[in-house]
């Protein structure tokens, strides 16, 4: 059964390519092994650099199911997620995830991936992107107003 | 000038608490010093787990320059970027990133990005939520079809 979505996610990565719609990326998320979203990358034909076929699984499946955490569902991907996808899988609090290719068959294919999870393990000051803390006397005003809002919807 | 954007996305992370519309959190995005977005976590009410202040202002920031790759561009938010927010500012390949709060005082205001940040550094195998390669006969066709494809839009 997890083959069998797998093989899908496979087959829309390609029909993406041979529709120029993207990148060969294809991503599906069930529910009680049925199928509530099933996407492709749309980075370039989107203008949306966070476009991937998983983030836009992700979202599709959280409209059709009217909420913001995805706890019972399965996401089967044509390629390991990227940190950025990864990220997602573990805000929508997805169940388990199966993939085909891994980063390092992506990275072969061009795409960054593999870099950007090496990044990640970088400490800030040594990433190939500047990133920097300053910080201001208000910082933490934001969290203390989170904190002491009584009708908040924590997620 | 950095603080006083930075100043602008703690503003906008308060406002977003008191007015109940998500996290407190907030993100602008600037192109030669100029404002390009400003947006705030809208998880909770777009029933989207995708909808952190930064993935908001990186993809509003590629409408409004019509490009799916925000080179130039400066990122500030009023916490540390989350490892989705941070692949998100790799793909968009975003020249700098300034932040007020970091992860730790996330953690301490009950949001996950510190866990997240420490799940991807596990392997896959020992990770709170399970994944798994499966690997197919065609795995790769979708790459190979990407690598012979002469029209394709890299990114």
């Amino acid at each position: 059964m997890h083959e069998s979505f797998l093989q899908q996610t496979i087959e829309l990565a390609k029909k993406n390519v041979q529709t120029g719609s993207g990148g060969p990326f294809g991503a599906i998320i069930c529910h009680n092994q049925q199928i509530i979203s099933a996407c492709s990358n749309r980075v370039t034909v989107d203008n949306d650099p966070t476009a991937h076929a998983e983030i836009l699984a992700i979202r599709e499946a959280c409209k059709q199911l009217n909420t913001f955490q995805l706890a019972d569902c399965v996401l089967y991907c044509s390629c390991e997620p990227c940190p950025m996808c990864l990220g997602a899988v573990y805000w929508a609090r997805l169940k388990q995830v199966f993939f085909a290719c891994n980063r390092y068959d992506a990275a072969q294919a061009g795409f960054d991936d593999s870099f950007i999870y090496d990044e990640i393990a970088t400490i800030a000051e040594k990433r190939k992107i500047t990133m920097q803390q300053v910080a201001l006397k208000e910082s933490l005003s934001p969290f203390i107003a989170w904190q002491e809002q009584e009708n908040k919807m924590p997620y």
